[in-house]
């Protein structure tokens, strides 16, 4: 199987590519790093990215940032940028990808327990990981020939210690569980579905 | 009490407005109607709108648009359309207005049945319904001053036959079930809630 990572050198995708390198062709990419390079804030690059990779079996995408700081604070401009990033981000990878994939092939976006569980702080990455849960159930039922799409939700991950004081109470998810959650999804048969990780 | 109404004359906000203003002032808002016009896809023109308003005790938002049509055809131009409208007009709405409001006062946003329960052709109002529902639950932990936020989920209301078509399977529900959701986000004590009509 083809499979494109996107932010595979983040804390996340470095592992979900470890776990899936062995057995598929795996087309690594990034910002700035990685077998191909692609801004997802800017559709053009991602157009651009996709006629480089051809046509591809799955995406997994570990990819995008949102604000974090007090609402209190957080001004129309800090919103947009996550917005633009995680958000849109994510979602034009499917947009445009969607003319690239193949027959059965598999969208694998990546939101958190942000969504329902928030945090001080975090109110654009809940909004931004609703959205992308939301997303995935309307795009569930359009995609042709097969496509599948998910998400993964993941709570705090073991392996970022230094978000821990910002989630108070939240008990870290294992790198593992994360890591099977985008193997469920890219392997398994499953579409439309939050896969939730805590 | 001083409430203002965003979208007043649309199909839900006349009805909510009707229930509201024999016992509080009331400013109706849109974008070319009402006492006072505001494109919500603009934050200087949100900034200004507030400017002329002053202080307020419950801001509600019945507007917005997203779009909609097929996952297939739907460009990144498209999606971002409905992004800047629905979703953030009614988040700058908040953002900018957090500034503005009163004490005790409280913000209640549009957003819909379709953020869980998808119909074809309507990934982009998912994404917005889902993304509006997640900001509240982020934004109410973080509001100060006891400033309460909450959302209003409808599903399709009786009112607008003309959308049926596009929700089969949907039961239509009744604008009296609507407009008293409104009611109980501006009157009552929630905060962080998904009042949903369906």
């Amino acid at each position: 199987m083809k499979i494109i990572i996107v932010g595979a050198i983040g804390t996340i995708g470095k592992k979900v590519t470890e776990a899936l390198q062995g057995d598929h062709e795996i087309i690594t990419a990034g910002s700035k790093s990685g077998d191909l390079q692609v801004d997802i804030t800017s559709p053009e690059s991602i157009e651009a990215f996709y006629k480089q990779t051809g046509n591809f079996d799955a995406l997994v995408s570990t990819t995008g940032s949102g604000h974090f700081g007090p609402l209190k604070s957080t001004t129309p401009a800090d919103f947009k940028k996550g917005i633009d990033s995680k958000l849109l981000g994510q979602i034009n990878l499917v947009l445009i990808g969607q003319h690239y994939i193949n027959p059965k092939g598999s969208f694998t976006l990546t939101s958190g327990i942000l969504s329902e569980d928030p945090v001080v702080n975090g109110v654009n990455l809940s909004t931004l990981n609703g959205g992308l849960n939301s997303f995935v159930i309307g795009a569930a039922i359009e995609l042709e020939n097969d496509v599948r799409i998910n998400a993964v939700s993941p709570g705090v991950v073991e392996d970022s210690p230094g978000y821990f004081p910002y989630f108070p109470g939240h008990i870290p998810v294992t790198m593992d569980k994360v890591v099977v959650a985008y193997i469920r999804s890219v392997l398994g048969a499953g579409t439309g579905q939050v896969i939730k990780v805590y």
